[in-house]
C-alpha cells in the first residue's frame, strides 16, 4: 500500500432501498482506483411511481464512464435484486463475472438469452479459492441464505480485510445448502483482523431470533395432510429449501406434486443440475396432474406476490393448463408479503374465497421463515467478525440508520452510506469521498432511459389528468382552416349540461381563432399558450380538472 | 304482514370490500317495497386501478330510479366509508336523513359546503327513541367504535326485528363515548327475538379478544415522557378518545399540543360543540408552538396513511406551517397502515429517517388499538344477540366468507351476500331474490361517471404503453397536405440507432401517404387503421412497446 492509495467503496443501488444491489469497492490512487462491482440487481416497477415501466435498473454512467478500470463483477447469489440487470447492463461493462456454481449457471442461462459470452462467466468454488481481481482478492465464504450457494465475500486489500456479507442468515438447518457455520466466520476474523463489515441490514427491526428453514417442516407437513382437496401452495420460485420442504410434505400426504410457473421449474432443474438439490420427489406435468384425484395432488406454483402473469393469479382468474380451484381446495401462501404487493395479493386472496377455496397465509410465520438475519442474528455475527467498520446495506434508510445504530452502541464506527456516497475506508473511520449521481434506469420495453427523463412523469401525469389533443390548421395568411378540432383520452366527454365537452371546447378554440388576429396566430408560441388556457379553463369550469394538453398547429403552404 | 309483503336487504356497497358502505332495506309487495339507506360512504382511488379519481362512491343507480319509495336515510356513525357520499349523492335521492348528534353535526357541515339544505338532517336520540319510516321503525343503540357515538341500528319490520351493526368494538372504557353495554343488547334480543343481524367483519381473522382504547393510556405517557426532543403522533382524526388519549399523555409531560390538519381540528371542534368531549386539554396553533421550547411540544397530525398532502406527509417533505422535524425528534404511528398504503408510509418513515427524527410505528399494538370487533367479540356479540339469521358485512369476500362460516358452525343461518345480492329474509333463511347491477361512481374533478365508462380505463392504458398523437391533413382530392406529424406523450424519443423515434414515424406515415391511394385516404377507418398499424409496429421495433394511438385526419374544403 502506497501512500497516496486509498480503499473506496460506492453503492449504486440497494443502500437506501431493499433491492437493486450494486456496490463498487476500488483501490489505488484517488481517480485511478482498479474497481470490482458486487452484484448487479435490479428493483421492480409499480404503477404509482413507474408505470409501464418493465424492469428499474442502477444507473451504472459512473462506472461506464470507468469500464477500462473495472477488474471483475461478483454475483452473491441469484436473486433478480442482485443478479437481474447483469445481462442488460454487461455490454456496457465487459467485465469477468464471478459466482458460484448455481448463480453462475442462472447467468449463463440469461446470457444466452440474450446472446452475450457465456465465457465471459466464471465459476468460483468457495474459500480457501481466490479470485485475484487487481489489488483485489476475493473469497466466496458459503452462508445460509433463502437461495441455494449464497455467498459473503472475504474481500482482501493492501488496506485490510473488508467482508461483504451479501444476503443471509443464521441457519444451521437450512434444508438445501451449507448450513451456517460460525467457525469459518471465526477464523476470517482470525486470519486477518476485518477492517470493514459491509452487512445486510433488512431485518434489523425484526427483534427475535430468526428461525430455521427446517423448522417449517413438521408444520407444512401437518398442514397439508390436514387438507382434503388439492392443495397449491406458492413461494418464491428461487426458494429451493422451500419448494423442497412443500414436496416432501405432499409426498407424505400420498400427493403428487405438480409445479406451475417456469422460473420455478427452471430454479429447480437448475439446483438439480448443479447438485445442490438432491431427493426432490418426482415432478408431473400440468397434463399428468389432470388425471390425479384432487386429493393426490399438490401444486407448488409461482406469484407468492400476486403478481398478475403468475400462476397463482392464473389460477385466481379461472383454468390454468387446464388445472382449477374448486370449493374445498386450499391455497397456501408460504412467503410474506412484500410492503407495496398487497393489494394484488388480496385480490388473488378473494378470487379464491369466491371460488369457495380456503385461503392460508402464512400464519404469523408458521408456514414461513425469512431469508434475513434478525436482529439478534446481526449482533451474533457483529460480534464474531469483530470489525472495526460497519457499513449497513440492502436496506431502506430506516433500516440502514437503525444498523449502523445498533453497530456505534457496540463501538464499532459506522456510517449510514446510501446510494452515490462515495466512502473512503483507508483510515480507521468511514470518510465521504465524494457524492455520485446515482438514479435509476428504466427498462420499457428494449428501451433503457433514466428515471429523470421525463417519461414516466408524463405517463403518470395522464393517468392522473387526462389528455385533451387540439388540432389547428392555418394558412400562410395565418387564417385558421377549418375549426380547431379536440380529440379527449382519458377524460369524460360530459358537460355538467350533458353536452360534448370536446365540442364545447371546439366551439370555444373556434371563437378564439375567429378573433385573435395575425399577430397572436403568427406566433406558435402564443398560440399555443393562448389554446392550452383555454382547453383547461373550460375543462376546469365543466368537470373540475385540467388535463394535460398537446397542441398541433399545420401551417399550410400554398402547393 | 299481508301475505305477499317481503323484507329485502341489498348492499351497493361495503359487501365484499371494507369501505363504501350502503346498505339498501326494503318491506312491502314485491317491487314495491318502501326502502330505507344505511349509510352512503365512499372508499379510496388508487393509481393502479383508478388514477386521477378523487373518490369511489356506490352506483345508486337502482336507488335513484325508485326514489319516490325511499322512506330516509340512516348514518350510523360519521367515519368517510359512511358517510362521505351522502352529500354528494344527496341530491338524488332527496330521502330525510337520520342520525346521532354528532354524526348528523358533522352532515351539516357536508351539506353546509354542498349547498345543500341542512332541514334534511335529523339528530335523533339513541333507543328508546324510534324514528318511524314507512313500515319501519328504526332506533339507535350507542356501540363503541373509533370514533365518537357510533350507532347500531334496530330496525323493526313486519316480518321481525333486523339489528344492524354498524362499526363496532366491544370496549367497556372507551375514552370517548358510551361503553360497550352487554345489558343494552340483551334487552334488545330478549324485547322481541332478531330474525337477522347484518354485523361488521372486518376483524373476522382477529383471533385474539380486542383491547380497549383506554389501554393505551399507560404506554403512550410512557413513550411520550421518554422523548427528548418535540413528539408528533398521528392517527385517524376521527379517532377523538386517540386524540384525547395522545394530549392527556403529553400534558403529563408537560407539553403544550398543537393540532395539525384540518379535518383533525374539524373533528375536535366538533367533538366538544355536541358535548361528546370533554377535558381536552388546551390546543395552541401552530404559530404559538413556535415559541415552546421543543422538549415541551407535542403535535398531533393527520397523515397516518401517508397521504401526500397530509400533515405528516408535508412534515417528512420540509417545514409546514413553520415548524419543522429536526435531529433527536420523535415520530409516532398510534395507528396501523390499511392494505395498500404500504408504500406511502413507508416513504413517510424514511424521509423521517433522512432528517434523524426517530421513527416509531404501533409497536405491535401497544400504541394502537382496532376499532372493530375481534373474532372471540363477534362471538360475544352472537351469542347475546341470538339471531336466527346472520349476514355479514363491512369485509371482503374472504372476511364475509369466514364470518358465514362461524355463524354456521354455531348453528345460524347465514349466507355470503355481496353488492348488488338482494336477499329476500322474510322466510327462515336468506333466499337470494335477484342480483342488481352495482358498480362503482367516480368523482374525478367535478363530474361523476360509472367506473365502466372508459375513462379510467384510457388513463391507465397511456400510463402502462405511451400515448402517440397523429396528424395528417388531405385536401379534397384526398391527397396529402405535407407531411405526417407525431407528437410523442409518455414515450421515449429515440430508437436504437439514436434517431428521434417521432421523426423515423412520420417518415414511415409520409411514405405510406405517398403511396397509399384514393381508396385508402379517401376511407377514414382504412386510414386510420393504417396508421395505428404503421406507428404501432415502429415503436415496437425500435422501443420494444406498442403506445396507444390518437390519428387526426383533418380534410380541408376549398375555401
Amino acid at each position: 500500500m502506497t501512500k497516496n492509495d486509498r480503499l473506496i467503496y460506492l453503492p449504486l443501488g440497494g443502500a437506501g432501498e431493499i433491492g437493486m444491489n450494486a456496490y463498487v469497492y476500488g483501490y489505488g490512487p484517488e481517480d485511478r482506483e482498479r474497481l470490482i462491482l458486487v452484484d448487479l440487481g435490479v428493483t421492480f416497477p409499480d404503477m404509482e411511481t413507474s408505470p409501464g415501466v418493465d424492469l428499474i435498473l442502477p444507473d451504472i454512467s459512473w462506472l461506464e464512464a470507468r469500464a477500462d478500470r473495472i477488474e471483475a463483477i461478483f454475483i452473491t447469489h441469484a436473486h433478480e435484486d442482485h443478479i437481474g440487470a447483469l445481462a442488460h447492463l454487461w455490454p456496457r461493462l465487459k467485465a469477468k463475472v464471478y459466482a458460484r456454481k448455481f448463480t453462475a449457471t442462472i447467468a449463463r442461462l440469461k446470457f444466452d438469452e440474450f446472446g452475450l459470452p457465456l465465457e465471459a462467466i466464471h465459476t468460483v468454488e468457495p474459500r480457501p479459492a481466490k479470485v485475484q481481481a487487481g489489488p483485489f482478492s476475493v473469497q466466496f465464504v458459503p452462508i445460509s441464505h433463502s437461495i441455494p450457494e449464497s455467498g459473503a465475500l472475504v474481500i482482501d486489500t493492501p488496506a485490510g480485510r473488508v467482508l461483504h456479507s451479501g444476503d443471509f442468515k443464521l441457519d444451521e438447518t437450512p434444508v438445501v445448502g451449507e448450513p451456517w457455520n460460525p467457525e469459518v466466520f471465526r477464523d476470517i476474523a482470525a486470519e486477518q483482523p476485518v477492517k470493514a463489515l459491509m452487512c445486510d441490514s433488512t431485518n434489523i427491526f425484526s427483534t427475535h431470533a430468526g428461525r430455521s428453514e427446517s423448522s417449517l417442516a413438521d408444520p407444512l407437513r401437518d398442514f397439508i395432510s390436514n387438507a382434503t382437496g388439492m392443495v397449491v401452495a406458492t413461494t418464491f420460485a428461487s426458494n429451493v429449501a422451500r419448494l423442497k420442504t412443500l414436496a416432501q410434505a405432499a409426498r407424505a400426504s400420498d400427493r403428487s406434486i405438480c409445479l406451475l410457473g417456469r422460473a420455478m421449474q427452471r430454479m429447480v432443474s437448475v439446483a438439480e443440475e448443479t447438485g445442490v438439490l438432491t431427493d426432490f420427489p418426482r415432478i408431473i406435468t400440468a397434463e399428468q396432474a389432470l388425471e390425479v384425484p384432487r386429493r393426490n395432488l399438490m401444486l407448488i406454483v409461482t406469484g407468492s406476490q400476486g403478481e398478475r402473469r403468475a400462476a397463482s393469479a392464473q389460477l385466481a382468474r379461472g383454468k390454468y393448463l387446464g388445472l382449477e380451484m374448486k370449493e374445498g381446495d386450499t391455497f397456501l401462501f408460504s412467503s410474506k408479503t412484500i410492503p407495496g404487493n398487497e393489494r394484488g395479493v388480496i385480490r388473488v386472496m378473494n378470487a379464491f374465497s369466491e371460488m369457495g377455496v380456503e385461503v392460508f397465509d402464512d400464519h404469523g410465520g408458521m408456514y414461513h421463515v425469512s431469508g434475513h438475519a434478525n436482529r439478534p442474528d446481526l449482533e451474533t455475527f457483529h460480534d464474531i467478525i469483530k470489525p472495526a467498520i460497519l457499513i449497513p446495506m440492502h436496506g431502506e434508510h430506516r433500516h440502514l440508520r437503525e444498523h449502523a445504530r445498533l453497530a456505534i452502541t457496540k463501538g464499532i464506527a459506522s456510517e449510514v452510506v446510501t446510494n452515490g456516497m462515495m466512502i473512503d475506508l483507508t483510515g480507521e473511520t468511514p470518510e465521504v469521498a465524494e457524492y455520485i449521481e446515482a438514479g435509476r434506469t428504466y427498462l420499457d420495453g428494449s428501451a433503457l432511459y433514466g428515471a429523470m427523463d421525463g417519461v414516466v412523469r408524463d405517463r403518470i401525469r395522464m393517468a392522473l389528468n387526462g389528455h385533451a389533443l387540439v388540432t389547428v390548421i392555418l394558412d400562410e395568411q395565418d387564417e385558421p382552416l377549418g375549426d380547431a378540432w379536440v380529440e379527449l383520452m382519458g377524460l369524460i366527454d360530459r358537460t355538467r349540461n350533458g353536452q360534448s365537452l370536446a365540442e364545447t371546447m371546439e366551439t370555444e378554440l373556434t371563437e378564439f381563432l375567429d378573433r385573435a388576429g395575425r399577430k397572436v396566430l403568427r406566433d406558435d408560441a402564443k398560440t399555443e399558450e393562448a389554446i392550452k388556457r383555454i382547453v383547461r379553463q373550460v375543462a376546469m369550469e365543466e368537470i373540475g380538472k385540467k388535463p394535460e394538453v398537446t397542441i398541433v398547429i399545420s401551417r399550410l403552404q400554398e402547393g
